[in-house]
C-alpha cells in the first residue's frame, strides 16, 4: 500500500510505545495530509533534538545542555532525589512541588533481568554523594519488587555518608477510591496510618 | 524540562491523532534512549517520505508513484469503487476482498461543514468515468448523514452514465453481538433482512 518509503514510516511508528499499525497508519495520513504544518515539522524537531539533547553527565536527565538546566541551577537546593528514569524526574519536576536536584540510575536492580549494580548509574551517584554532601538523599523508586531491592540496596551503601536517606509515602493515591485498589497498597496504607 | 528543542518535538507528537502530552512525553524518552534503532531511522523515514510520497493524479491515493500501484496495475479490474479517504482505500486493501480499482473523494458532502461537490474529488470522478468507461461503480461511503448526502448526489450525477451503481450493504458487523448495537444498525439488518 503506497510504496515502500510509506510502509517503512508506518512501519516505525507502528513500534513506538502505545501505538500499533492501525493507530500508526492514522498518524502517517494526517502527517501526510498536512505535509507543511507537520511532516516537515516533525521531521526537523526529531533532527534538531537528535543533534542536540544528550544525557546529562552528572545526573542523567535529557537535555539540550550538560550540565542539564537543572543540575546548573545555583538555585536548586542541594538535595539529591533518586530516580530510575527520565520520565520519573520530568513528574517530578511537572508536579512542582520538589526544588532540588536528581539522580537518574536508568533502571533498578532486577534478578530477573539480571541487572547488577554495575549496569545502573550507582557509582557515579556514590561519587556525586562524596563530592557534593548535599543535606538528603531522597530514594524515589517504583513501588516494585526491584524498585524495593534497588531501595534497599542503596540505603546499605549510603549508610557509610551519614547523610539523612528518606523515601517516598506510601498509601492511597489521590482521588483513588478504596474499592478498585489492590490489596498491597490497601495494606500499606492501614500500616503507615496517621492519627487525624 | 530538557531544553526547547525536547519540548518542541513532545509537543508536535501530542499533537498528532490518538496522542497526548503522556504518551508523547513516552515516545520521545523511547526515541532518544534508542538514538542509532529507532530516533535517527524515523527522521530518515519521514523525510524520505515526504520526498518521495505523493497523491496518485488518476484516483487521489497516496503512493511513492505517480499512477499509484493501483492505477498502474493492468491486472486491476475496470471496475470503481468511491471512498471519502486514502484510509478508507487502505482498509479495503487490507481485507483483499477487492481487485478493482479506486477514486478518493477527499471527504464528503456535509452542509455543517460548509463542504460542496467542488470541495472534494467529484468533477474528476465524472471526467474519469467518462473516460475509462467502468463495468460498474461502487459507492462505498460512510454510514453517516454526510455519507449518506455524497452517496445521493452521486448517484443522480451518475444516472446519465448507464452503468451499474452499488452501495456496501448494511447490517450486523461481523462479531457483532446485537446486545451493543444502535438503534439504527438493527432497524437497517432488520428491514434488509435475507431469506437464509
Amino acid at each position: 500500500m503506497g510504496g515502500p518509503e510509506l510502509e517503512h514510516l508506518i512501519g516505525l511508528f507502528a513500534k513506538l510505545p502505545g501505538l500499533g499499525p492501525r493507530s500508526a497508519r492514522r498518524i502517517v495520513l494526517k502527517l501526510l495530509r498536512e505535509r507543511e504544518t507537520r511532516l516537515l515539522p516533525l521531521a526537523d524537531a526529531i533532527r534538531a533534538a537528535a543533534n542536540t539533547v544528550r544525557t546529562c553527565s552528572v545526573c542523567g536527565n535529557l537535555d539540550s545542555r550538560d550540565p542539564c538546566t537543572i543540575c546548573a541551577a545555583p538555585s536548586r537546593e542541594a538535595i539529591i532525589c533518586v530516580v530510575e528514569t527520565v520520565a520519573d524526574l520530568w513528574a517530578f519536576e511537572r508536579a512542582q512541588i520538589y526544588r532540588g536536584r536528581y539522580h537518574v540510575l536508568g533502571g533498578s536492580l532486577s534478578a530477573l533481568s539480571g541487572r547488577g549494580p554495575e549496569d545502573i548509574a550507582i557509582a557515579s551517584l556514590l561519587a556525586r554523594i562524596a563530592d557534593e554532601a548535599p543535606a538528603e538523599i531522597i530514594l524515589a523508586l517504583s513501588a516494585t519488587v526491584d524498585g524495593a531491592a534497588t531501595g534497599h540496596y542503596l540505603a546499605e551503601k549510603l549508610k557509610g555518608f551519614d547523610i539523612p536517606i528518606s523515601r517516598l509515602a506510601q498509601g492511597v493515591p489521590m482521588g483513588g477510591s478504596l474499592e478498585v485498589l489492590d490489596e498491597g497498597t490497601l495494606a500499606t496504607a492501614m500500616r503507615a496510618r496517621r492519627i487525624a
